[in-house]
């Protein structure tokens, strides 16, 4: 898939070529009928063409078949991954602590949810999340690695825990609701605070 | 719903009255239609007692309607909640947290994923998840209450926050299967551990 690129950088120039817009149409229209309750198995080329108003040829011209197409639709929903500043790796952490579970289209709070059971069902679907999440993990990666580097962290830091630390709560609260208690505004600071200092009294 | 009690504890003998066995297929008939891939809202009493093969009347003789006999059949997805020893903070940790996105009932994998949608739309629905979390959710902050009184843990916990950062990691494990090189069997542990001592260089 990897020929696929996201659509949505796409200028949104009246004047771009028909074959974008057409793009965009069908993105869109995936992403509606997801939004709809349809899950991937039932989703079909066909119900998408129809609702874009294209051709079938026009969606495979473009995609080489349903996943490679709903790997783009759903990179659409979480928008671009931040950038951190690289100085300071509490800050840098508080930043992408702050995006997860963020995306920019609503339609991703009715989409992402349902798609959990399908995914855990369906290896291929697996890992098309992989996909989808990994370039997000490999930025919190590179700057716990630098925090270790650095002296800040642990020496003897696990990465994949130490990123499953800093991620589940905020999951949690802002996918889940899990605390109505919670303050999502100031969370990102107070989780990545909480997680680098312990509970444990000294 | 305070008049509304689990039917799991139920003994499961042959001799069990009528109103049981009828009561134990209402709530199956319910999970089924859920795990079928029926929305709350698309849930009717009719449906229910069609799949449980019983009369409206018998289901309205037990329940005072859709939500209670929901709440009724959600908890019994989850099953019995564990019992703290009371000895180590640290251990007892280990046990809720290793109690956190855990079900007795396989459906629980297909329902409550999609039900997050529609918990985060409705007031009521919301009110309900809450009242099948808030009894696990109080064993925890019982122990972290506990940590803190005996010096174990930081006296200025903030203890909604720190069940947060315990319960997180576990749902983006075990429900969304976040990352697939974290050993689900000793993450409790492992997840513990970690948020006690925090991730800063000492």
């Amino acid at each position: 898939m990897s020929d696929v690129t996201s659509t949505a950088d796409a200028p949104r120039s009246p004047g771009r070529p028909r074959s974008v817009r057409a793009d965009e149409a069908i993105v869109q229209a995936t992403l509606d009928l997801l939004a709809e309750g349809n899950s991937i198995e039932a989703l079909s080329i066909e119900a998408i063409a129809a609702r874009a108003g294209v051709g079938k040829a026009t969606i495979y011209r473009r995609w080489s078949g349903k996943d490679a197409l709903l790997l783009d639709a759903l990179r659409t929903l979480k928008g671009t991954p931040p950038e951190p500043a690289g100085h300071s790796v509490r800050d840098d952490l508080v930043l992408l602590v702050g995006a997860v579970g963020h995306n920019v289209d609503p339609r991703a709070a009715k989409i992402m949810p349902c798609l959990v059971p399908e995914v855990n069902r369906s290896p291929d679907h697996y890992q098309l999340y992989q996909t989808i999440i990994e370039p997000r993990r490999r930025l919190m990666r590179d700057v716990l690695r630098r925090g270790v580097a650095s002296g800040e962290l642990r020496a003897d830091l696990d990465i994949d825990l130490a990123m499953a630390l800093l991620s589940g709560p905020m999951v949690l609260q802002r996918v889940l609701r899990w605390h109505p208690e919670l303050d999502d505004r100031i969370l990102p600071e107070r989780i990545v605070d909480g997680v680098l200092e312990g509970l444990r009294a000294r």
